[in-house]
């Protein structure tokens, strides 16, 4: 199982590979909450965080799981990089890949460029969010927190909500909870959601209390004002009033639903902080404590399958 | 003796536990000068160090010691973090310790800031420095390398000069040494001497020649010009001139007096270039190499509480 | 042999120095292409790479070399450190010596800075480029992977081109192949050159196609447009019909030789793009890759003569 040579997104997972790595995280779950957090599955390997945007917890969530399983981690400050001095962004990983580091984790504004950078090194890449298109990690520690709170990854209705059209989160997730066959509705301005999803199987409203009908996962989403370029940006206030959740709001979801958010927050736009630290309902913590495990999970998988493809190799 | 949770300022500390570290301290501080730097007290664990306004040696000193003791030890750059993104401190503290780590160095541009965070996560919480309050690693470096050049840490006359209004250096200096029983005098400008600081049982004085006489240590502190927001600012050479420590007002002190400098210097400002370099009087160099020693004892101490709490709980 | 205390320059090195830094590197470039890249080395040592100027790939390179070898690494962005406070390049090199470090890896913008760093501290001092001076891993990184194409590294023809006058690398390559009894030939604009460089025992010449003849090594050198302060700045289109390496004025070299370039590259202006990515002749990213063996190799030796050091001193 999972014998894939990067993790550049769901879209290429299969059920099987989904739960062997969320059963191996949850090893490393409980790991990281006892006195010794460190291992050696990573022992002798380099691993290379190149963000190109910036993300401090995604970046830190990445740097804590390299060290906990005893890899050499360096983070290169990307901004500050050659790529100022006027070199390509092949160039760039192409000098990066001659160092042989072994994991490479990349986070890039432009969807597709991780896919094209993996396509021109030898290690195995690790897709960190790239523009619109894909944040594997993020989806699998979203479903990794479900299946802790429900009990299960499947037949559950689980509601996306809010900035779809600017968001890799949602896109990701869309695919992994339709490839582990949920029911996926989303809930936002027509105006945030782009056109032809209900191809994706999924359903749309732009009616929250409607939307919310039934529904055991409330995945609430950043608006993301710094990348709405030119279009439409909503007042906070209107949209706060429409699609922020609320209690009110949440009361037409099922009694024991929970709320989820990728963060970082922005209270009082998307959702209500009352809310947020609710800890019967929200799991936004654990989210992020799912993170680390994840991606401890998915960077020891590829590493094996490293070890394996050099020793047929030899 | 040193069962505290957190190291938040020296308020909290009695002679014991103040005796305790630097006992402590100067065991690693053997250690460092030797061939080995690097041990294993900190083994498996997580240091992070949060720093919230920019201090390139502090940082460094926390992370060498956290390296020294074999700790995993990650920089989250706080200037560019989602706090950009409007997160409140609260929700960042509240992710990083999802992450479980355990040390965490905070410095903080706000008085208090770093005691808040404190009551809001898991693991031992160090304050690095936080707006005009504490900054306790200083105080104890300071005072291990008074130890060490005096011979003892009690019974003897302190000189701290200069800007004491803006300084948590002085702060955590006066309480140290207070609780040391030792006489503290305080000269500088009435403008940046706080109102009430008898109260605290030290003397004040605007008269430097006058305050260095009968003196052991005579401790220098920085102009921070850069926190002086729109109150009164000295013009440098009126203020070199009153309050610069040079050869002839050093006559005052005790022929034996040393002289400490919290760093970096403003040479020709506060102190003359050649008092600093003077090996014979200075001892700014020994208090760098005491603030690792120091920061190493420190953390180690807490994460043995940590432990012990850990093995009770279990 | 290599009993040097510092790396500063390529000047002070003998034949022998080079051949014995170059046959372990070799050793660490194999390691560095198998399964397990981390050794002991420089276990319970302290590196500090200390870059006054940005260099994401130099910087990259040696922390890489370092975590491999075991060391404990940390980076000081000195961009945002206490410089700005005004402290003195001594006072922060005094300060850090402070803590111990056994290896410093220094960048800077000024030609004798780091030498003068060296002169003030006790461990051990690596130059990675000092303003126009030096930059001796470079040169030795250059040296090995000529030496691997070519089977020696002695009566070979290597032509420098391009902006010699802004260039440290050209510098210390220039001294290195002197050393080794190689011939040198200079081509670039003559405002680019520096006179009296025939002095050195080199040929100079601004013809390319006469300059190329008969060469065996083609080493092409950044347009550094941003270190041309005032002086002449060419069009890049001038530039590139004159001096840029393209396949027609290459076919003037040897049918064997090889073709190198410091990186980061202008594609188009001094290198033509089809030429660097021809892994029949450009050897670029091999350089990238002894690159990091080449630093292993150099910190290897000065930590092995730091403890000898240290066991007479004992």
């Amino acid at each position: 199982m999972f014998k894939h040579r990067h993790l550049l997104g769901i879209e290429g997972l299969s059920q099987a590979d989904i739960t062997t790595l969320l059963d191996l995280a949850d090893q490393y779950a409980a790991q990281n909450r006892g006195p010794n957090k460190h291992g050696q599955a990573l022992a002798g390997l380099t691993q290379v965080n190149m963000f190109f945007e910036n993300s401090t917890r995604t970046q830190a969530s990445f740097e804590i799981a390299g060290m906990r399983l005893g890899a050499d981690v360096m983070n290169m400050s990307m901004q500050a990089s050659s790529i100022k001095k006027g070199e390509t962004l092949i160039d760039t990983a192409m000098t990066l890949n001659a160092m042989h580091p072994d994991l490479l984790v990349v986070r890039h504004p432009h969807s597709g460029a991780v896919n094209l950078l993996a396509s021109k090194v030898n290690c195995a890449v690790l897709n960190a969010g790239d523009g619109r298109h894909e944040h594997p990690t993020q989806a699998l520690l979203d479903a990794l927190t479900i299946r802790r709170r429900k009990g299960r990854l499947h037949r559950l209705t689980v509601a996306i909500c809010g900035d779809i059209a600017h968001s890799r989160v949602a896109r990701s997730n869309i695919l992994l909870l339709g490839r582990m066959e949920n029911r996926v509705r989303l809930i936002g301005p027509p105006t945030l959601i782009p056109t032809g999803m209900s191809e994706l199987g999924v359903e749309v409203t732009d009616n929250m209390r409607e939307g919310l009908k039934g529904v055991d996962v409330v995945m609430m989403l950043r608006l993301q004002k710094e990348r709405m370029d030119g279009g439409f940006i909503p007042s906070t206030r209107e949209y706060y009033h429409r699609f922020g959740l609320d209690a009110e709001k949440l009361a037409c979801a099922n009694p024991d639903a929970i709320v989820m958010h990728p963060g970082p927050m922005n209270r009082g736009v998307e959702i209500d902080g009352t809310i947020a630290d609710d800890i019967n309902v929200s799991v936004i913590q654990e989210q992020v404590e799912m993170g680390v495990a994840v991606r401890m999970a998915a960077m020891d998988l590829l590493a094996r399958n490293l070890r394996e493809k050099a020793s047929v190799e030899v």
